[in-house]
């Protein structure tokens, strides 16, 4: 079974580490390709850069040339799941979503720990939409931005488990979510220190990618996943590209 | 006070008829500048054109080169308001919430009646995310494309005027709003037929544009719609358009 | 167009400083009517007050013997916009919801900043009532008296940016709402300290009330707001004044 | 104990039968006192009335000179309970809420029926405002007016029943409420006829302030019925009546 | 009138205090009748003991000889009640929930204040699914066991007393519930501290199925609660028990 | 890797036909065994049932003498997930639980189809507890019961592939769940029929037991399902069995 891991940052060094997350989680015979899409933002820290991402995973998964059995869209709290799964058959997985539907077998409730508190009401939205509000205890920011995180590992630790520490006390959280794809290598450090599990969005992302396709099941085409109607479209390019 | 009022489609001619109704809601002294994206689809009818619209939007906007004091993002339904949140400090006000908020002065509970059954969803998400749902009885699909409506007004008035109909009844709305950008024309119809009052988007939008304007309001920059962080960013291009 | 700006309670120079709010927010071409009502408190802080405000406000308009385009009922938080619905076609506009839905444009979550704790469940009530809760972050109280605002503006603009900067902070609102009609003139400083938008329901509230005279929108007479049928009524009457 | 039951509107015949009603649902000891507001509407049938019902049972209850242990407020979906409960320290209980919490201890989800379609939204919000919807099942119109529930006992049974049984097979309701202070009388043939338990409101309400009573239990003072604060009020009066 | 008060866990003499506090709140000629399951934990705190409580006391019911009226479940937050509804047709109360709707007559919202920390999810639930949670303010645990509860009642008062008053301030409750059944006998000095109403939950769940009872109410068999259909069940016994 | 699927009835052929199923959608390595409670109902439709089998489950499990890795409660819609929860740190997977998260990725609603009328608010109010409620578009009942469901596959597709059709139609269900452990057979010929996908709880809960399992996460122990407290406990037993 082959799963196209997408980054939502043009960051390369980010779909590696994402990419050898999702092989860490993977059963054997599953095949991760982890693809950078052709333009947008070098890490995605709001909604203008959420939504640039949003297409150009659609642009980079409409324009892949080979053949997948699924779709780990790999951004925390991002755009673009919905159109993804017009373009395809196969399941499209979010690792937001991933991540709390894993984190509700674990515990009453669960928190977030993200980056920066502007990305809070992305994620917070994003859960609301996908209907996995409920069993939210919150969704808190560590300060830190992506490319920080990737910099500074100790600081990072620090930080966030200072936010998963406080997710327990005082919003009764029962589990933590890494909120951000950068934080994947951090999880051990972090439940150690909040005594609760840790999720992973992209190593849940790919066990529940996994899951369905052994079941055979696939995206449902019956309202509003079917497939985009014939009409004109201009497709955008990444500059310098040559227009298709 | 000049309004950008941006189609989310790339048919100048919709553009054209969108610009008219804003103009004929505007005040005097108001001028109202009609958009066409650089790219995208012809009609905007899921989440993959729909996504493709806000980012072709967001280029539209970004790449304006007059001045301007308010933004009308003019699609029903759609993706991208956020964005061009953090691109300027103006009002920005999509037709979707504008509708909904102006519906609820009216009435105790509001319907939509769209076009095709596919965007019936993407509409109801829209409305969950702005928090207006609380008091929309119901989002009915005419069963009409956006091109279909503009081919034959005297089946576009049958089709919307039937479902405004059932939802005064079955869903018990009280007012209807007209959810396509396309309809604007046709609300005297369906007040007629539906004995309620009638909301066009567009209109509504045109107002509370001006209404923010003139009281000095504009984005809050403290959190989710702070302008973006400094990076780098590749910006998408129309094929044939030079990059920049 | 003329709109009625009606006072909740019995004290003419609030009454007056309210008209004089929503004539610095109307456009060239609105006249404003500043009315008080016939019997009622001096102030509106609680329950009781507030019912007896609505139909006093109601016996107001009713009796009202020129001709007018809108009605907005000025007092935050209070009882009674549905019963003025019933009496007019005429758009009515609560300063309470236009202060909601205008927020709901700045940002993210807004708070509302009122008068006194006991205020607060009212406020909260009429927002979920009018389905305007979902994104309201917190209703908070300065702590000061109605009149107490009248009397000492430096004091009232320190209690009041001090709880808008705890909105803005600890409750993660995005816009602040000035919530009583006598805050009126402290926007300007509350904004620079608390360094998010705020809204004043007045002013929001006459814009709204402009705008759905201008596209002819009228209250829905199809069910909730029908006129009263016809029946024996006893109005009542301020003691004093001759019974009808 | 000594039971204020207040009528909502000035039909004195109905005040008997609700009083009438109560006294056969009192325990032995209770002395029921049924009371006619001194002004207002023959019957309530919408928010104005229902507004001006409020005021009306608020300054019979303020001005009425016995002692009592609660007081009823014996109309369904009507304004005005928050009032009452600033006014006294003694239980206050509203039919509509009585109602609702007694059939939500028979069966897993309760519906109302009630008298003219424009009565349900005015029971909905009080409802949502009381903290008792989630289990509603729905409101819904038997067509009848309040004095035609009390000219035609036959066709009263034969509409009511019929929208009983609707609620139970369409929309699941395992328990139906009377939505009326009329409809006292007809629990019995609409029990039989719908096959599910029958709750009456004003019956219901007199046990639950009888059981407050007995546990000694009365309003929280702490916030939002703390008693008015002392200030001018001009309390409004009936025509003809001497001005206080 | 007779009503089986059934204690949730095995030591008898809990279940005598509870019958105690049953019998001050019944109404002259209510017999109460204590009952301890026949298996179960000798107190509960947590889910797997709270189900077994659930089987005890739906065996106790079954296998109970005598007539009833009603039955009321006397553990807090604690499964069961809809099992016991479908054994027999007279009104079953939990006092969880009689406590709720008890209290939300009292005052705007109300907090619960409980035994352990891991009680608290576990009531929130049981709000939840009873649709009495909207006007819930909080659930706070004491710290304290349900047996430290009744060995050292001035450290449970000091314990108890000050999560209400926190309660009070903090989340904004006007009314405070003791969440236990071994609670009843403290609130007074609790209301003394807190200076807001104290409901206990097993006197309100009395006076509830009294006033049912009264009323001729019974459960709705139409489908939730319907009586188990005939089939082959083995029910479980206490050890040492001869099997049935 | 072994997985405890554990039957909620006393039916060893259902065990074995739910135990089949499991094994089909389980991975290469994985070991089920399939469990029977030691008393119970033939079938569970109720809450009565339903609380037995949850103590019967728990006491199972209890008494599992092997070792194992994650437990399937295999009851769709019952009682007892939180228990497990208590008393293993394993995964432990509700089959209701299960089929909704798997759903919830394949379309923008899910319906449930199930057997009798009156088990669908105990699945409702499954779903509303364990947060997945938001997205659920409907839980029909096929009106079959479990054990008609086995004897007569021909009458039971056509039920449920009916109410399946009218889920997508009239509830605008995107994805069907199969709402009874007894229905895992009929998945393709449903799918067939409805036009979307079909998911079938056993299958998706063994898939996310295993997935739990291989990124080891186990359940938090940190409040609600923190192990039970020592303490004096009479476990039931079945009648003959010796007491232990």
């Amino acid at each position: 079974m082959r799963i196209l891991v997408v980054n939502v940052n043009t960051t390369r060094s980010m779909t590696d580490s994402i990419a050898a997350s999702a092989r860490a989680a993977a059963a054997p015979g599953t095949e991760i390709v982890g693809i950078t899409p052709p333009f947008g933002a070098e890490s995605v820290e709001g909604n203008l850069e959420s939504y640039l991402a949003a297409v150009a995973v659609q642009e980079a998964v409409r324009t892949y040339e080979g053949e997948y059995d699924a779709v780990v869209q790999a951004g925390y709290g991002e755009h673009g799941r919905e159109g993804l799964q017009e373009l395809t058959t196969c399941p499209v997985v979010d690792i937001t979503e991933a991540a709390a539907s894993t984190a509700m077998y674990l515990g009453h409730r669960y928190s977030v720990v993200t980056t920066l508190d502007r990305a809070v009401p992305l994620i917070e939205d994003r859960l609301l939409l996908a209907g996995l509000s409920a069993r939210c205890a919150s969704v808190r920011a560590s300060g830190l931005s992506v490319l920080e995180l990737e910099q500074d590992e100790r600081r990072a630790v620090e930080a966030i488990a200072a936010e998963a520490e406080r997710a327990v006390v005082e919003d009764r959280a029962e589990v933590v979510i890494l909120g951000c794809g950068g934080m994947a290598g951090l999880a051990d450090e972090v439940r150690a220190r909040a005594g609760v599990p840790v999720v992973d969005g992209v190593a849940a992302a790919v066990t529940v990618a996994e899951s369905l396709v052994r079941l055979g099941l696939t995206t449902s085409k019956v309202r509003t996943y079917a497939p985009p109607r014939p009409k004109r479209v201009v497709h955008p390019v990444a500059p310098g590209q040559p227009g298709r």
